[in-house]
């Protein structure tokens, strides 16, 4: 006997027949001799029609008011699984983030989970009930209703069960695992059978929109293995995400991500002493723009050139904020670009291997690929390249690093 | 300066556009000196597309999931209604049922106010803002929420009007006030002025859907003044329901209302002998069956005929369980008819005239319709007859109490 957590997304729940079919599922893992707690978010479609209701009134939503509209759709949805549940004669109740008291801060939209009180959902359990409960939504500590941000039910999933031990977290989802790449860019891509924590995290932070990175994160704190299956077909395993091991050590790259969500700006000429990058930086922050890649030359003639990417979403505020700081320093000008792609390879087995960076360089140039800006750590080597190129990239450097798929390589050999 | 709770219905809040109106009502108010606090519906059609969700899950929904799925309606309402008093430069916070401590029983979908903490909306109100409260929903001491019944958002705003003792309770809905009987029957209606809270209470009980009997109960119990306005006219002063005063006694009938929910059911040649009637209708209240008229003949052989009324939608329920008790008395039979329709005239002024259930009848025998059942108090008498002469008995009795506005009454002279 298990204590599961289950985490169904939108897609899982988007009408009334799949929500029949979550039930199902619940059910039949509870017959198995588990106890489940089910995470649900809200139906596919149905936060963008609120959102769509919200930005009718205002451009610029006052995001409290916000959190209360669009925290509805997970509302709905933990009610009608209940019901389903109950309708084929088993026991469930559902749990609002304020009921089972997930309290985060008080950062609306994008809230952070503080701590969960596992006793009311034990009671539910203890009665070999169904915990139903509502993803992406909270309270802070004054009972405003709170949101996590997109993809914030797989972290209400995993928070779960960190606080209730569960020994297993398993989220449903459209695709059946995790794969080596994105398979609509690299037909060969594989699917994982496992993968570490810190190699998926670099994956969700990289722009595969699997997992959100926050959830990969508090299964990694807490040690709660994290299943991501396929909620339409029973036929794979799926992939497990978990603690590093021996085996995942011997694959120097375990995949190749992509992300054409980012816009480069480099400002030219900039003044070498000291203070000058904290004031490009430090203004950006204050706007809460979150900067990823940055780069700095060697200094010449007491100027150098500072570039750095933000994601899309910021690019217009980002550009007029360093147009600004860059006259006041007197740096003799902004270059801006959103015609940028990042490309990265990951894998936990570059710790203990040479080379891979150089590798990764040379299969670019080989293409013709220019690159543009390169950022590295422990596990994953990133290049920033011309958007026209990823998909070119991404299959090159698939095939370079021994990811393609037995059939793929075998048909091509 | 005042202290005003403003409560609007569904249609008043059916599209964003007239959830903008809503805001420039609730800001006008304010800006009159006023303090507000404004209770909201779901957005019209909102509350039957999520019941019928849930009815495409279940026959008979969990009343507890049900209320979790259709107390979504409001919460949307008040996030859009505040987002709209904000882009229009006002100052707004919106309150749930849980934040604003609406604490109910727990009897799902049809819950009773116990108490409400003020103390959160007076911080609001001090601080300029407009509190947009949830209508319709509460929670129970467990903390899992409740709903209202239909029409439960009337209750909610006049208990929070009663709760932080309010100047008075504006219930904006589609007409303009209430009318001496339903003008859709009875060209010649008669908006009045004026009603006391006893009256009010008949009407709404008697079948008249302007406001949930429930908050004028509450409205008379904590004498608060209630207005019936129109929220898409500022033409008309609308309806003040308050404390009965020497000039209302003057009138004897303040209005006419029907009821077409209602059907008979007769068991004949019942044995009258003690006890036999506790049998009937408590194997009726055990099925939660809510009784209306009750009628027993003077016994004639030892025999007794007992009449009543339910409502159409407890009939068929009803019927079974009567014709079960019935054939364990021994009673001759069961006759039933749904075909019938309550008639009423209600006025404060019967309390010190005579004669008036007297007019009632001769104005029906006149028009050759047949009495069925009919049954009184203090302040109103209602009689059952054939439902094709609903419009007919409307129009004579509103005729004959003088109740026809002075232009009917001109152009028929």
């Amino acid at each position: 006997m298990a204590l599961i957590v289950q985490k169904y997304g939108g897609t899982s729940v988007g009408d009334i027949e799949r929500i029949k079919n979550v039930a199902r599922r619940c059910i039949a893992t509870q017959k198995e001799g588990n106890d489940v707690v089910v995470v649900v978010s809200a139906m596919s479609g149905e936060t963008n029609r609120l959102l769509n209701l919200v930005s009718q009134i205002s451009d610029r939503p006052n995001q409290r008011e916000q959190d209360v509209v669009v925290a509805t759709g997970e509302q709905v949805s933990i009610g009608l699984v209940a019901l389903a549940i109950q309708a084929m004669n088993g026991k469930a109740t559902s749990f609002l983030g304020h009921q089972c008291r997930v309290v985060t801060d008080s950062t609306f939209s994008k809230a952070r989970i503080k701590s969960i009180d596992a006793e009311k959902l034990f009671a539910a359990l203890k009665k070999k009930q169904i915990a139903v409960v509502a993803g992406f939504q909270g309270i802070d500590e004054d009972g405003n209703i709170t949101t996590l941000g997109r993809g914030g039910s797989d972290t209400t999933a995993v928070a779960i069960a960190a606080a209730i031990r569960a020994d297993c977290c398993e989220i449903y989802t459209d695709v059946d695992g995790v794969y080596t790449t994105d398979p609509n860019v690299c037909p060969a891509a594989r699917k994982l059978e496992k993968i570490s924590y810190e190699e998926m995290m670099e994956f969700a932070s990289l722009g595969a929109k699997v997992l959100q990175i926050r959830s990969v994160e508090i299964a990694m704190k807490y040690k709660v293995p994290l299943w991501v299956k396929s909620s339409f077909s029973d036929d794979y395993p799926g992939t497990l995400v978990c603690e590093e091991d021996r085996s995942m050590e011997d694959v120097v790259v375990s995949g190749i991500a992509y992300d054409r969500n980012e816009a480069k700006i480099a400002v030219r000429g900039v003044p070498d002493v000291p203070g000058v990058a904290a004031k490009i930086f430090g203004a950006l922050s204050e706007k809460a723009i979150v900067v990823d890649l940055i780069v700095q030359n060697v200094a010449k003639d007491g100027k150098t050139d500072l570039t750095f990417t933000v994601s899309k979403s910021d690019f217009a505020s980002a550009r007029d904020v360093v147009k600004g700081v860059a006259k006041a320093i007197k740096a003799d000008g902004v270059d801006t670009d959103d015609q940028v792609a990042k490309v990265s390879i990951v894998g936990v087995g570059m710790r203990t291997h040479s080379g891979v960076a150089a590798k990764m360089f040379e299969v670019l140039a080989k293409e013709g690929i220019n690159i543009q800006i390169i950022s590295t750590s422990e596990i994953k080597v990133s290049c920033l390249i011309h958007s026209n190129y990823t998909e070119l990239a991404v299959r090159a450097l698939h095939t370079a690093f021994g990811l393609d798929s037995v059939e793929t390589v075998a048909a091509a050999s």
